[in-house]
């Protein structure tokens, strides 16, 4: 299969669980225990999450706590909000959107700024929206939809100078190791994922300012600084360093080789399939719609033809028209047809071809078929 | 190395990786998605959930729904209470006695009833803390620290006898695979944890009463019928189900030959050491004092010689006394030296006699040292 949905979940790294193996096998032990197996645990994990953090993050202004996925993350960051109001996005994955809608219950008011037709915030309406109640902004950083890109370095800024008090948080789910990237000082919390970059679905991270006194989403023994309790998840989070480690170490080469490929791509597609996803967005993601046709049925001819596809968030395939592209603006007849094509570095040139022709057929298909 | 501390975590059980190893190379798909892929991840998921539940539930009456582990389904039931009281015993693990403090900041009165010497709750003691008020009552199955077994139907058909609109909840990471059991209908949430039993650190499961209306803890994407957002840990969640067929399948073997395991143990560290667990409580852990020394300097030494004991909850280190021991009334002279040997049902006798030798060593070594 030409796996094509990477958006939605990587590949597990083969390397990355290789030398995560020890964790199951020889360094199993419970990171808190006090003799030296559990004090080798300890460190390993002190290890990952110093390099996972170094990769965007000065240590000495951010830290990171280990989650279960960005789910936990972008809940976390929202929920720390217990006033005012919560200044979020249309465009945000359902982690970040139902947090903020869920805030409404807990006395505090979510707004949603609208987004450009790409996906990316409009910024004016989102910065129009802050006041001096603002408890936290947030933006998304890539569009898991489109790959619409938000410059999140200066939205954060421009809160900061509307409201200094107010909060900056990013979801960079489909950011991190994908978009050259350095924490800004004005973003106060960024979410992260390790199976959208050959890490293992379960695993997360959070990583905040290091003096901001986040409040835990999970009480108990006292793990990750009092900020998540929980036993670590010590497989899940040593697959992550090393699967980032890999990410990390060929970061612009991937996006070079994606954009070329995202381009010849959509090179063949061009004329029979519209283009959604913007050229300055992630080289990962590349959206388009076969207008007047229904996704999900491409998707399946698809498979058949072995090409594994995306409709858009795979966790929002409840609705029929994906929330995030409605906002964008586009008609029924657009956001029915939508494919959401997106990479991994080892997606090849051979493959990209092959799916463009699987792609070309399953439209022809379905024009002769309905 | 001989390791017995299985109640802190155990070895992940290689069988169950084996089998899982699917999830990490054919079947990585997101079982959100809409392809034959995704469809048969999403079977998969489904099969896991059935056979986990039916091993102590009857699939009519309850639901299961899968968390990050024992932590977040502690959580999520212990925050389900919004108004009134929260009725729970000195003997929690940290899970659930630290959500029922925070439970404070949320308006909720948490009342804490004593233990007995074993660290069995006095079951009189709970039952005049429940009143009109009481919106749910916690009791731990198995207490991690001691071994000692809660008799929660009889507690929670009491504690329903007493207002029937009171919601019962048990910690059930302990118990889960080790004990024999079936939920009874008067139990209305139960928490287990993976990797208890042989599956891995981030993974565990909240049961529920089918009709319960349980609220969310994390909010996104719609996962577990909207009770649980996030994409689902899926390697995580088939070791667990297939190390779960081994447990389940050998209990009543497993409690008879760890039965005799601690008991063997115990009658070599007699008159040497002093016994906290019951004799009648889970064959899982045979917790110990060794009076007037310290624990965690038996601990290093033991290491040194080949043995891994705990000292009390691994999750629970940073205090010099466990909290749940003080609560059992022992003094400082006793709470100093304790020692939790706890198994897995690969622990062999051979191991066990090894073990006694070097605890009888360690001791005699520290009494010459110190």
């Amino acid at each position: 299969m030409i796996y094509l949905d990477n958006a939605a979940t990587t590949r597990p790294n083969e390397h990355a669980l290789e030398r995560a193996n020890a964790f199951l096998h020889d360094t199993f032990y419970n990171p808190s225990a006090l003799y030296r197996g559990g004090v080798s645990a300890h460190a390993e994990l002190e290890a990952a999450r110093s390099e996972l953090l170094g990769y965007i993050g000065d240590p000495s202004r951010f830290s990171l706590l280990f989650t279960s996925g960005g789910t936990e993350g972008d809940n976390q960051a929202l929920f720390f909000a217990r006033r005012g109001n919560v200044v979020t996005t249309a465009g945000e994955h359902a982690a970040v959107y139902e947090s903020a809608t869920e805030l409404k219950n807990r006395g505090v008011e979510p707004r949603f700024a609208p987004v450009e037709r790409d996906g990316r915030v409009n910024e004016e309406a989102l910065l129009s929206l802050v006041d001096s109640s603002t408890a936290l902004v947030s933006v998304v950083h890539v569009n898991n939809e489109t790959g619409a890109v938000n410059d999140i370095s200066s939205l954060a800024r421009a809160v900061k100078r509307k409201n200094p008090r107010t909060l900056f948080h990013s979801d960079g789910v489909q950011a991190f190791g994908k978009l050259p990237f350095r924490l800004p000082p004005d973003v106060d919390l960024y979410t992260v994922s390790a199976h959208k970059i050959g890490g293992l679905k379960g695993t997360g991270a959070l990583i905040k300012r290091k003096e901001l006194a986040l409040r835990p989403l999970l009480f108990g023994g006292g793990q990750e600084g009092g900020l998540r309790s929980g036993t670590e998840n010590m497989f899940g989070i040593e697959v992550f360093r090393y699967a980032a480690e890999e990410t990390f170490a060929s970061l612009e080469k991937n996006s070079v080789h994606l954009r070329g490929l995202r381009e010849r791509l959509f090179s063949r597609l061009e004329g029979t399939l519209t283009r959604i996803s913007p050229e300055d967005g992630s080289p990962y993601i590349l959206t388009v719609s076969a207008e007047g046709m229904r996704g999900e049925v491409l998707q399946r001819m698809l498979w058949d033809r072995g090409v594994v596809a995306g409709t858009g968030s795979a966790c929002s395939s409840k609705h029929r028209f994906s929330r995030v592209l409605t906002a964008c603006g586009y008609p029924e007849r657009v956001l029915d047809g939508v494919l959401r094509l997106s990479f991994s570095p080892e997606t090849g040139e051979e493959e990209i071809d092959r799916a463009a022709e699987a792609i070309l057929a399953a439209v022809q298909e379905y024009k002769e078929r309905v």
